[in-house]
């Protein structure tokens, strides 16, 4: 070793202790005839001092280190004249006595502290050097840190890991598969998973019972701000359960690991369950961040047909949130919220607001379309109180409109501080509907994935009314990102052979892509189910990040490509030759 | 949950519980009024009890229940009357008052039994099924185990696990590349990685200083039995370390592993290290068996130009093994040898043998050529007793005569019971060679990988005789096989750049394929090494078995086909036409 201690472990119990310590060159300091250098590795950062009137050739080499050498230095641990109790070693120092360099540095293209002056492109090139600013480093030791307490909770409720393969087929069902050319079947590929779903129900068939895999997953999908192309789930499934037993040993897995990874006492009480149409209802969206109020208020009764606004007439949802102590908001403020709900990421007509002055009197933007009690009768409704803000959105798609107040909703909220990012809320949403109507494909899309089981009671309408099936199906969702999702699964190969001809297989297409599946139920499936969940996030919320990309030791950009490896790159044409793949000729 | 108990778990003390239990039918058997049921689940079997006269319509119903089949039932945990000692719940039996068949299952292509009437072909493609028998669960069950107490251990070291991309770029130094073409950026490919080798020393150049990681690895080679297109490493790497440090770090993890895992006390001292050179010269073998003895003995100066046997006075290799009480070896045994180093797979010209006869007298099959005397001194140098079998093999080609040697002191090992799968011999090889000629490249080529740092005292033989020069590389060897290897790396660009013009990499392809790893060394690199460990194939020792396929829950053919999913396959043309590649038209 070359070292004896690491920079983090000194104190003052070791004062006196001869060491040998090996890291990077912090930072330089000349004080008078004395010259400091804060010392870093992985653990901590160990001031050295250099003397120069008891080694002026020492000290001369001390002064001439640069940031980010590599060096090793001998010497003895010494109390501090003037203590640092900001960190941990700042008790001592090392009084070196011998120095060797191991390693020079070119100057870093970006300082490593915690706001570096790097910007993002540059930090992802020289992700080596960013590796090593305290703030990622750390996400990175929580990101071990999470894996290692899922493991041992899921090892103790008799979990198995289970590797399942990487170069499996393509089933064009779901996202965009990447693809790899087989060199040893010419004219064949495999495909990346996009996730093991099938393979973990095939475990299930084989008896293993409970299965789980932290696992690598592709999606070749037009690369949106946080998402990656390969991506890490915790995949789990479990065989002989229903939609109960899984919620309950996920949620006990989530309460551990938020206890022993991240400090935080969920408590004891089960977490809140909403139905899909519930959230949607309330918070419109799938995945509500409950970490505040706001809830929606729905105001047909109240707005549609009582005046002479035609928007709100000729309307098919109209919604109001109130926000709390805003009535001061300016005019300037109220136009930023209106351009924000207009933008074409939103994509609403419109805003309208109403505020509830001191004397409880309301003056709204739609003042002169409706009378007085009618806005009483909003203020009512809203259960607004004086000195708060109603704002409203409507629209002629309800679904639409709701996505659209949700936006707005999760704006006010931001804006108020009510979404800190060191407290959470957590809830489950269940009842799913079975498929959504997808305009481009034309036809129904399971809303999970194909092999998700309709709720019993509701699987007669898959012939009469497939669009009011609901699915057993769940996600659990922290303060507004979706973590973790799943099903029941169908466990009956005539149920998944009926579910494939909603989703408009035919039987032969059906056959040919999942045919290994539905043939695996033919001989003894189990019931079954589980979840999957995105690690990448839930970790990024542990961690407080706003991206996940800070917990991905080597991420991707926007546009698919590592810059530091300088991946994806063109290839020799001998590689080509022996897959037998032709480039088709770039257009001009 | 469909049941209150598994099917492994019930003992004497559960007696007269009422119990709820799930599972499939190993077996049902009839007895006068009674029928017997074997009920089996990941955990165990149960023995299920249904009484013609008791409930005469439950026992019709469990009579026509078939092998396989996903059955619940509910009962009362009963003593037996004739108990089975051979399993755990052998004392146990359920009345059952309960049945409903969960699902039906197709009569099995085979028996799911410890010997299957299946074969290798069948088993996989209905693997699902496959893996319902005990002795390949119990492989799956096993890996699972070896991971966990693989991540205790490393974790508790301070190493973290550090995930790094699957999609990289292509590096054509070593074996084939699979590669995935991106949809994204037409004509440029990602690589899938061989091993993560250059992103853990960008993670030592980023200051993680102690990494590992269980991972999935991608090799497009023309499969021999027992390779995988994709297998699993444990892949570690450590900063400022020496040699010493990491042999003495991964020699406790696998006296950790032998003995939480396998339940083997490997003992206190450390393993046996050879020099490669010895390691060649003693075993002929750069991964021996060190489960037994007969150890090669060179004969050139007892056997060579002392008599007139041509091929021997020719050679520039002579060597023999002794075979301890095989003079009774009949002429049909002799022969099956004298065929086994003639087989193409061997290569060797012919053996020769000689056996000591009970008066200590020599008998060999080139007695014409030699003296008395000199079969005298070979008997000496073989250090061969009474009842002793001497089997010699030379050749021009020293290197491959040895090897030819291996492979029949490893047949004699077979064949005299000497490679008990249940005794385990560890060693370290270290000191190899940096290169070796590749005749088919024209040049040399690393031995190791091309980041392995040479030993210090021959870096100035580079320039003069690169042959000669030795790395500071390791392998780790467990019964003959090879189960992990590394090194010491290269820190320092400047050496790395010269190793590069030593394997025949221009500067400018040096630069374009390994540019981000030199360029990282010169922005502080510490001195680092490490190793990675081949899991399938350690796992496969541990659990006995000859082929690491039943290690694996979904393995490929030697085809590299999964014949279960039927994978690769081919694509859609829309898919192609995304990714703006063309196939090749097929040869008639």
């Amino acid at each position: 070793m070359y070292r004896s201690k690491t920079c983090g472990e000194l104190r003052m119990n070791n004062v006196g202790e001869k060491v040998t310590l090996a890291g990077w060159v912090q930072r330089t300091r000349k004080m008078g005839g004395m010259t400091f250098v804060d010392l870093r590795d992985r653990y901590g950062i160990t001031q050295l001092v250099f003397n120069q009137e008891a080694n002026a050739e020492l000290c001369e080499r001390a002064n001439r280190l640069g940031r980010e050498f590599v060096i090793q230095v001998e010497g003895v641990v010494n109390e501090r004249f003037s203590k640092n109790d900001k960190m941990p070693t700042g008790d001592v120092e090392i009084i070196v006595s011998a120095l060797n360099v191991l390693n020079e540095a070119l100057t870093p293209p970006f300082t490593i502290e915690e706001n570096t002056d790097g910007g993002d492109d540059l930090r992802m090139k020289y992700r080596y050097i960013d590796l090593r600013r305290e703030v990622v480093r750390k996400n990175l030791e929580l990101r071990h840190k999470f894996c290692i307490e899922v493991r041992r909770f899921l090892d103790s409720k008799g979990f198995l890991e289970i590797e399942t393969p990487v170069l499996v087929g393509s089933t064009p069902e779901g996202a965009r598969d990447f693809i790899v050319p087989s060199r040893m079947n010419p004219g064949c590929f495999y495909a990346l998973p996009q996730s093991p779903q099938t393979l973990k129900q095939l475990l299930m068939v084989a008896g293993m019972d409970r299965y789980f895999q932290i696992v690598k997953c592709f999606r070749d999908e037009d690369l949106r701000a946080d998402r990656q192309p390969e991506f890490t789930q915790i995949d789990c499934e479990m065989s002989f359960v229903e939609q109960d037993d899984i919620i309950k040993t996920f949620e006990e897995m989530t309460k551990y690991l938020f206890k022993t990874v991240r400090g935080v006492d969920l408590g004891e009480q089960p977490f809140l369950r909403l139905s899909w149409n519930e959230a949607m209802r309330r918070f419109g969206s799938d995945k509500p961040d409950m970490r505040f109020g706001m809830e929606f208020v729905e105001l047909m009764d109240v707005l549609k047909g009582t005046g002479d606004f035609g928007v709100f007439n000729e309307a098919a949802y109209i919604g109001g949130i109130c926000a709390t102590g805003c009535a001061e908001y300016t005019r300037k403020q109220l136009d930023e919220l209106t351009n924000f709900v207009k933008s074409p990421q939103i994509g609403a007509k419109g805003l309208v607001y109403a505020r509830v002055n001191e004397d409880g009197s309301v003056k709204s933007s739609v003042d002169k379309f409706y009378t007085p009690e009618v806005l009483e009768k909003l203020k009512e409704a809203m259960q607004a109180k004086p000195g708060d803000l109603i704002l409203i959105i409507s629209g002629d798609d309800a679904m639409r409109a709701r996505k659209q107040l949700c936006e707005l909703r999760l704006q006010m909220g931001s804006r108020l501080g009510l979404r800190d990012k060191n407290k959470f809320a957590l809830l489950w949403v269940v009842d799913f509907p079975m498929f959504e109507w997808s305009d481009e494909e034309g036809r129904l899309m399971a809303m999970h994935h194909p092999f998700t089981a309709p709720k019993p009671e509701d699987v007669e309408k898959l012939d009469t009314d497939p669009a009011s099936v609901k699915a057993n199906a769940y996600d659990m969702v922290c303060n507004g990102v979706e973590v973790g999702g799943g099903s029941i699964r169908i466990h009956d190969a005539v149920l998944q052979a009926k579910i494939f001809d909603v989703l408009g297989f035919t039987p032969e297409k059906a056959q040919e892509q999942f045919g290994f599946l539905m043939n695996a139920f033919k001989y003894g499936a189990p019931p079954h189910g589980g979840l999957a969940y995105g690690l990448d996030r839930w970790v990024s919320i542990f961690a407080g990040l706003d991206s996940i990309r800070d917990c991905i030791a080597f991420p991707k950009n926007n546009a698919g490509r590592d810059v530091m490896l300088d991946a994806p790159s063109h290839v020799d044409q001998k590689q080509l030759d022996e897959l037998q793949i032709d480039l088709r000729p770039t257009e001009a």
